[in-house]
């Protein structure tokens, strides 16, 4: 529960779009966070969700993902992205949730690289829709922690 | 002149978030739309431009350039995104541009594919930076017209 509220001032206080888009964090346990944004302040001319707003709820729900890991982990690194690629499989027309998962092995490989060199890469997917299982969007970031 | 102002007030009526960025449009000519983007709205925990912001701000130039030529040609069909790559090379620490460009050659497959199926879709490379020529920021999107 600390987890989830110092995540979601740190978002919208270290970017302040994050706050206009209204989103928030749903749940973060088992390796596995979950992140919302609500379809008013995210609509299109189709009142469906806006693509850009969907990119950033993934974005930043991988993002999230890995700063609260890296804060459990002990590292003081940033976390960004450098690359993104997103496939609009279905319209979201509803509040949207964000969902991405990291897996102990991934950890483990990430521990190992910051531990070696300071450093780190790693490919996140996230899904997004209008409920937790749903794939209406896939996206995967590669994420470098420096 | 005219086809900007109404650029920017579809895109700030239809897409809030557009408007909660500051998007502006910059310039239209050629077959080259230049939108741009303020630093201030659209900052990172870096101080520099959030990777969600640029993705929007690509995603948006691509979708207005087509928004623009369809109602040239003639057409009212909506414009959407399908799928969307980005690749982040170098940060951008200032106000943003985003530049979009469609060849003759593309116009015209538009056009006949609109002629013959009542629909087309195309792909559309925008640079973004903190310069018209600049590179910092490169995103490819799938756009279908429906």
């Amino acid at each position: 529960m600390e987890s989830q509220i110092n995540l979601r001032e740190t978002l919208h206080h270290e970017i302040p779009l994050t706050g206009a888009m209204g989103i928030d964090v749903v749940d973060y346990k088992n390796n596995t966070l979950c992140l919302s944004a609500p379809l008013k302040l995210n609509a299109n001319h189709k009142d469906t969700f806006f693509g850009g707003s969907l990119y950033t709820l993934a974005v930043t729900t991988g993002w999230g993902l890995m700063y609260l890991k890296m804060k459990e982990l002990g590292y003081n690194g940033h976390v960004v992205i450098n690359e993104g690629n997103i496939k609009y499989q279905l319209p979201v027309a509803a509040d949207c949730l964000g969902v991405c998962h990291i897996s102990d092995e991934q950890l483990h490989r990430i521990d190992k690289q910051m531990k070696r060199r300071g450093k780190a890469v790693i490919s996140l997917d996230v899904r997004l829709g209008d409920s937790l299982d749903s794939e209406q969007v896939l996206f995967t970031g590669r994420y470098a922690i420096v």
